[in-house]
């Protein structure tokens, strides 16, 4: 497998565009295309929450029912949720103006937003967006990255990725991108992400990989614990490579599934270390735990600790705050037996084990706490299962950021 | 019912004190006592945490096995948690010195702690300010808010109360004192509460009482998500009021469930408005639910929100978040009939209603929002249960106090 530096537009067949239409900011892209040559298979998670956006509603439909889905058209500034039977009509004249923009089926187009909650969608500046889009739209590198930058809200990068990879010797390429920061704390799937791939692959197989591939990779990250309304995963998938169609579980198939989890691992962490207001990525690393979902629910409870994420950003090695975390975690483990280790770029420190803190050196730990990469390493001697998530600190400025996020 | 202001010592029989033991600060109050002229029933709710801290194994097995109590010594600074045998060993001989001091069994004394995590309790100091507070000790209600003020940590005001009632003609007297602020999310009980009384009750009911009473009161309530390690919750009972003992349910357990309720509402309130770096009480109440435990569930839901905690700090009716939150509590709604409403003393407004915004004047709810105590009315239109949670607004000062806790 190699990784490519390009996004949605590395694979074959995919164009995209990024456009100023002025949602809610003035002077910075904030609407996105993506668009397939060809129809393509889809498969989708969305968010679990109860109050669905109006697009997840959309997208769900024609995730289930769309016998070739061709386009993705998102918006960034105003989420389209909460926003009754209007926001409903407003995804689907989307949809409809985008069909008639690209000369493919209203049903061919999925639609998705970001943003500020409980505000109507400015119809017309969508209507003018879509026409932008469609007029932009390549598949240049340069295209794809403007779309990954289009569809930012108070993320501090834009995060793409893709890699190359062989299936029954024809080249595979799978790309995406995605944007997270606020309100991040996936359950199903993540705030939004697309991939797009030019494997041949039967829909009911890519479903199944991105469904499994998710606990893994967007449901094991969370910034701030809240579960979006408007959490959309999408995967696109046009077959253009020509590789013998992955129809079953196999060699092919977990080819294909390594490629996408080394691609939604990427954006994940991407989406974590990135989170408002964050200067740290945190890593939980669980292992010795009884059961695999014992494994994932340990770590992601390290990383939802207000207090761990707190101590982090103060580069404090308040252990005691992980042990709580482990503990309130629901999982049954012994508090006797448990291994903590901090772990970074500037080395390992043993910190707790025995039942009580071990003899370390509060310099050291304060120097892999100042590292951007930190890592909680949890050894609970139970069994050999093994998880890990990623969050971040808690700073001023997350509260900063969401004490006024709509003026 | 009558409420007095006073605390522990408020019932009959009931002694206090406060002393500086220096166990980690100085110049301050850090020990304090309760002392019962004759032995009690006590009953107790604990930290559901897998990680408990010593004084919590301690007291949960005297409150189970000891034929009577008498007295409860606390220290802040230190809270004796993840220390290993050597923790357990220091509760031990607390409870054996305290004995000797006060002339009781070392099985009558109950112990506990709060403060940092994974640090082990200076023995000769807890000795010196053990012999200190059994000095010390009076019935007076300066003795009372001694104690109550020597168990506070970052709490930022003591938090008391007492009230008067009559069970069979006898006036009968319970009070409390409980401290709160950080790693309050308490699950079965909060982090430091001690409730004392003169009512004669047998302790299965006591302890049937204190059960029954947390769902709607300490757990209800959140500061950050984390629940402590050292959660206590206790209750002392001594007769002394020599009402006919209440052995059953019936009038006079009412009686005593409703001023205890009242108390413990009293106190949990207090904690939630004194959350570390709280600048206001968010009240999530929650009316037309489908069931008590869904009532309980989307109410703690909305207060433990990062988001909507960091909108009500900057004064910003952000209701999506609060949506959002009920949302992913798990209970079952259907969004389009919720009714969402924002109170103070300054008035309420109507919100959201029939799935999307209500035209509501911003300004008025920036200055409902701008009060210390704001209320968020949820009408789920689902049934007819109600419950109340509370919690706080996320602050700098929150991060502040929580990224350099330890030094």
């Amino acid at each position: 497998m190699e990784v490519i530096e390009s996004g949605v537009t590395a694979a074959k067949g995919f164009l995209a565009a990024g456009v100023e239409a002025e949602i809610k900011y003035q002077n910075r892209k904030d609407m996105a295309l993506i668009f397939s040559t060809t129809p393509c298979r889809a498969a989708g998670v969305f968010t679990t929450n109860m109050v669905k956006a109006a697009p997840v509603l959309w997208d769900k439909k024609i995730v289930e029912s769309s016998p070739g889905v061709q386009a993705v058209v998102v918006n960034s500034g105003v989420a389209n949720a909460c926003t009754g039977r209007q926001g409903m009509e407003c995804c689907e004249r989307e949809a409809a103006i985008a069909g008639e923009a690209l000369g493919i089926p209203a049903e061919a187009v999925l639609v998705a937003s970001t943003g500020v909650i409980g505000v109507q969608l400015p119809g017309d500046r969508i209507e003018k967006g879509i026409r932008m889009l469609a007029e932009a739209k390549s598949d240049s590198r340069d295209a794809g990255l403007e779309a990954a930058k289009a569809i930012m809200t108070t993320d501090t990068v834009h995060k793409q990725i893709a890699v190359k990879f062989e299936i029954g010797g024809r080249t595979v390429t799978l790309g995406g991108m995605c944007k997270g920061s606020g309100m991040i704390h996936p359950n199903m799937c993540t705030m939004l992400a697309f991939l797009t791939t030019d494997a041949n692959i039967s829909k009911e197989m890519l479903q199944k990989a991105l469904s499994r591939d998710v606990k893994d990779s967007f449901n094991m990250i969370s910034v701030d614990g809240d579960t979006s309304t408007n959490d959309t995963l999408l995967i696109l998938a046009n077959g253009q490579a020509q590789n013998p169609e992955i129809h079953e579980e196999g060699e092919d198939y977990e080819i294909f599934c390594e490629a996408l989890h080394y691609v939604t691992t990427f954006l994940a962490r991407k989406m974590a270390g990135d989170g408002e207001g964050a200067t740290a990525l945190i890593e939980s690393r669980v292992v010795g735990a009884a059961s695999k979902e014992d494994a994932r629910i340990l770590a992601k409870s390290v990383i939802c600790s207000s207090l761990t994420k707190a101590a982090v950003f103060g580069h404090d090695a308040n252990f005691g705050r992980i042990l709580c975390a482990l503990g309130y975690s629901g999982a049954v483990f012994d508090p006797e037996n448990v291994d903590l280790y901090f772990e970074s770029k500037s080395g390992r420190l043993h910190i707790f084990g025995g039942g009580s803190a071990c003899q370390y050196s509060e310099d050291k730990a304060t120097k892999i706490l100042s590292d951007p990469e930190v890592t909680i390493l949890c050894d609970m001697h139970m069994g050999t299962e093994e998880a890990v998530a990623w969050g971040c600190d808690l700073s001023y400025e997350y509260v900063k950021i969401n004490a006024d996020y709509r003026s």
